[in-house]
């Protein structure tokens, strides 16, 4: 039978994995298949320095990107190589080429995505992208195909490792995110420039992806409502957990009345809640469908086999049909929906919030926030002052009733500009269920 | 286009539940289709009774299965009838005449599934069973596609909803097996002959589908070690609770050295793992691979809707293919490896153990169990005697380490010959990671 042949762009962490598996699992990646799979052409810019665990001798490795996207016996392009371009332009070669693809991508993806589909059903070639939402977690399949005849009604992900690690450690020894940060660095779990990754941007990119798969609705990145991790405290930890809740890194979805928001956000979640047990570098997608109601995936959002994993799904099951001489189908593609849902503006986002006030030790001041809270219609649940042993600020710590976002961030501007206040007020939004 | 005909048999909860989808969702379906889908023919032996929200009228109703089996114009038959015949007699059928099946039925499969996947390989036609295991949670597309580069070296599932049910309200309200059951059969949780479920049967069932896909090897109902739940007592899981576990009852698969494993008992399980939260009639399944590292999958395992949305990913998926004019594949049936594993009896399984003794109170007693679990290589890890108010006995209850099951079945035996004991051992199982 003839075999498949498949070019890989890109020898960096996840690309040495590729290539190992295929080394120490070809037996049954071609039962699977159905045909031989060879990796018939590695081209990365460094071709000398050794991969750990990875023989470069006997690799077809080479710098010229032609040898994978031009050859016409190449079968399926795993792009690896990250960032917008030349990924993009890649990418477009190998579909002008009609050369599968199969990409981690997920930057390019969120940022050119529709360009890359559009592009993909005009060649009638496949673009599977399982590795670039959840590491491991076979995830966009299932969202795909597992849940075809469900309406998505909201979904919140643990979608970035990175931000997830140091949260987890600094709740779990009460140490500043600074301190964290550069000891995550040390052990390379965060990237020398993490800005992708604590600011929520790498999280809003997966959203991008998986909202527009769930929601069958075609999303912006600029439509995604982002804020990082860097301004959350050990002390807003502390207060959560005596509260019964986590701090986590979410990234939402929720459909209501034909309208989507979408949103990345530190947010309080139940300490009962099982996405409040995902620490560390796990990541966790809950999803609930109008007719599958709740589920949860959890696994490894990241790491060189992880993510193999998923990109070896990929190329399994394109070669799985090129061996049968199946052709591609745009419903191999994000199918949207003839009635693309509305975009919901985060002023318009109703949630329940944490507030930490910072405020001088007087008489009054609570009686003066909650006033300007009940000015813009928010309701306080419960409040918690402590007394501050070290300053003379006292936190007024509260949690409110559901409120829309719009009338929080008035009432923060108000808040804020009273003179005893000494420092801005933290808000996290919380979501209870 | 030419619409694909679907035949169903069986208008019980899942058939009425697969019906409502098909009216309330038809637009998206056949939007990931690329074609209509037509409900051409349903069949069951009640033709009048109300179906709740689902109006009978405008339904191809009748009571001949010739008309979904034999009919040349339908594509695709889901069976809902479930047992084992005529279940299998009419899959074979539906087979032979060319059609695609899709089923829900877990004892059929596990009894019978080498012959119909057999029987739907020679017929080159694809036989899906997404709902058969775990409900709405789209597991078994993706352990076959999800995980195709993975070899699985263990899997634990909470796959029966009723015995988790139970057991999680045995936990909560501290009540007797007997009068929980008695409620959930009053509720609907429970059937009226709930043994399938509350003796393990079930889930072996569930197993027996999932190990033969996950470790590429034909396993048979027998090779499956069973224990039910019948004999959990509320004491056992107060005194799992005071040790930090919870009572489950898991199917198990591992693999190592060749070997696999296969069994189904109540299980102790770590309060801090994540199965532990798993209550009511949730089910997770967790599943460790060589390349992608852990994972884990939640849901609901049971019900009218979440079992349809899993029959719906099958009948999506096929159709997809059928509008696209692909032929089955051997690939889409369960891919058995070259090199099947070989299987461990139980005795030579390896775990930790809670026992729980009833001895009478009198001195010695601990020496004498003591001496007997070491005789037969147990060592005890951790020991707990209780002062029991009523009775002359006395529980003495201990963890141990690591022990062979053939030898903790021997010393079982030994002790409960002492004749200090009053009462035969109570052993549960315990899997600490």
């Amino acid at each position: 039978m003839k075999p498949i042949r498949v070019g890989l762009l890109g020898l960096g962490t996840v690309g040495a994995g590729v290539a190992k598996v295929c080394r120490t699992h070809r037996e049954e990646l071609e039962e699977m298949v159905g045909a031989p799979i060879v990796l018939a052409a590695v081209v990365d810019q460094d071709i000398t320095t050794p991969r750990d665990g990875l023989p470069l001798e006997g690799l077809p490795l080479g710098r010229d990107v032609s040898t994978v996207l031009d050859d016409p016996s190449i079968d399926i392009v795993v792009e690896l190589i990250g960032g917008l371009e030349p990924a993009r332009a890649y990418i477009l070669r190998a579909l002008a080429n009609g050369k599968h693809v199969v990409t981690a991508n997920k930057a390019l993806l969120a940022t050119h995505g529709e360009e890359l589909y559009a592009e993909a059903r005009r060649r009638r070639c496949m673009l599977a992208f399982e590795a670039s939402v959840a590491g491991g977690i076979p995830l966009i399949r299932s969202v795909k195909e597992g849940l075809a005849a469900n309406r998505i009604t909201s979904l919140y992900g643990i979608v970035n490792g990175t931000s997830n690690y140091i949260l987890s450690k600094m709740t779990d020894e009460g140490l500043e995110f600074g301190r964290v940060l550069a000891e995550a660095q040390a052990e390379g779990y965060a990237e020398a420039d993490p800005t992708f990754d604590i600011e929520g941007i790498d999280s809003a990119h997966k959203l991008q992806i998986l909202a527009t798969l769930a929601f069958r609705t075609c999303v912006g990145l600029g439509d995604i409502y982002v804020e990082g991790i860097t301004r959350v405290t050990p002390e807003d930890i502390a207060l959560a957990h005596e509260m019964g809740f986590r701090i986590k890194l979410l990234a939402i979805a929720k459909s209501a009345d034909g309208r989507l928001e979408l949103r990345v956000h530190p947010t309080m979640i139940p300490e009962s809640s099982p996405m409040s047990a995902v620490s560390g570098v796990f990541n966790a997608v809950f999803l609930n469908g109008d007719v599958v109601d709740d589920l949860m995936f959890y696994g490894r959002g990241a790491g060189q086999f992880p993510t193999a994993s998923s990109v070896w799904a990929d190329i399994v099951e394109i070669a799985r049909r090129l061996a049968a001489g199946h052709a591609a189908v745009p419903q191999d593609l994000p199918v949207l929906g003839r009635n693309p849902l509305g975009l919901k503006p985060i002023e318009e986002v109703v949630s329940s919030y944490y507030l930490n006030v910072s405020a001088l030790d007087r008489p009054g001041v609570l009686a003066q926030v909650a006033g300007i809270l009940g000015k813009h219609n928010i309701s306080i649940a419960n409040v918690i002052q402590k007394v501050h042993q070290k300053a003379q600020a006292v936190p007024v710590v509260m949690m409110t009733h559901e409120a829309r976002e719009g009338d929080m961030q008035k009432a923060l501007r108000e808040i804020d500009a009273l003179p005893v206040i000494v420092a801005p007020t933290r808000m996290i939004r919380v979501e209870e269920s």
